[in-house]
């Protein structure tokens, strides 16, 4: 299947390398593109040009940010002495939309994954052991992904966290809730059933 | 879910405007850009504007050309007596990459779909009349999707050029090629049943 144009080519090349997006796909967006009047994609170029020549990762959570300090860790009613763990910026919206949570964030930036070729030194893990060396924080909880990445980096975050005697929680595992017990997995189940709670007429 | 960066947010509204992309997968294409060099999105962006800026329509076939006419309609080699009706160059590059095809093409640039606001007058139909009205056209061959816009298309096409007595054909439907007979729906079962050709042992 060869591209008419070259330019067309190129720009097909350089959309199908997004994750998610195929060949087809991004053919698809590029006859898009040539369908709809030049200013919008002028307007589509500058905006991604603008994210990463702008958009800065806050220098405390590394949260993304307009700011040099996000409005999280900003915001004085929150919480300094709780942080919570997570993997990237989608956990924290994921988190903050639940409206629970009144501490801070630590966004790692990705999971340590050897078949990825991820290591503990490509996170950022440094800046939470300098937090904990320099300022008092009472709880660090872990909120990463049930997967084996997501395990192996609490196990290495696990090991590197406990000379300084914090509390370490991590999310806990269960049934979803408004799920039907008989679609849940037997490992799910499995931990649901010994981690079960204390009953209470107040439970959420 | 609430973006904590403007420049974040209005990048993932932009992306999420393409076809086939919702908003979860546009705020994860928007994190990759911000993970990897800005250089490497300053070039998609570059590309994306290079595209609709200098890529045109081939002055006669409306294919995408670099040059004012495409490859084909300059290729002297090509039956320009035959012409095949396509609804966009996904499928130009779809029936070149058989290499059973020497005419030439007609890309009208979508279907006819009341339900999308898509009228006749939308499409480039003047410019096919207008080509049966000024050279000898020997065949139009409707290469359209079997589908309610394809078959409305098809339709009108067939009207309007009935006039010049040309030879008029369509795609065979039937069986795919190496697929199973029972997978196939009853209604292209049917009509590869109504539609069926001499056996051949030279068949392929």
């Amino acid at each position: 299947m060869e591209i008419p144009s070259k330019y067309l080519s190129k720009a097909v090349e350089e959309i199908a390398s997004l994750p998610g997006i195929g060949k087809k796909s991004a053919l698809r967006i590029a006859l898009h593109l040539l369908r709809q009047p030049a200013k919008d994609t002028e307007q589509l170029s500058k905006s991604l040009v603008e994210l990463v020549t702008i958009a800065k990762s806050c220098i405390i959570c590394h949260n993304v940010s307009d700011e040099e300090i996000c409005p999280i860790c900003a915001d004085s009613r929150r919480n300094k002495a709780q942080i919570c763990v997570v993997e990237d910026i989608r956990d924290v919206m994921a988190i903050e939309s639940t409206g629970t949570y009144s501490g801070v964030y630590h966004v790692l930036g990705g999971l340590i994954s050897p078949m990825e070729g991820i290591s503990p030194a490509d996170l950022n893990i440094s800046t939470l052991i300098k937090k904990l060396e320099e300022s008092t924080v009472s709880e660090v909880i872990f909120a990463l992904s049930p997967t084996l990445e997501g395990d192996t980096t609490n196990f290495y975050l696990f090991k590197k966290l406990q000379s300084f005697g914090v509390f370490v929680s991590t999310l806990s595992r269960g049934i979803a809730v408004g799920s039907e017990l008989h679609y849940a997995d037997e490992l799910t189940l499995g931990r649901s059933l010994q981690h079960r709670q204390p009953f209470s007429l107040q439970q959420k």
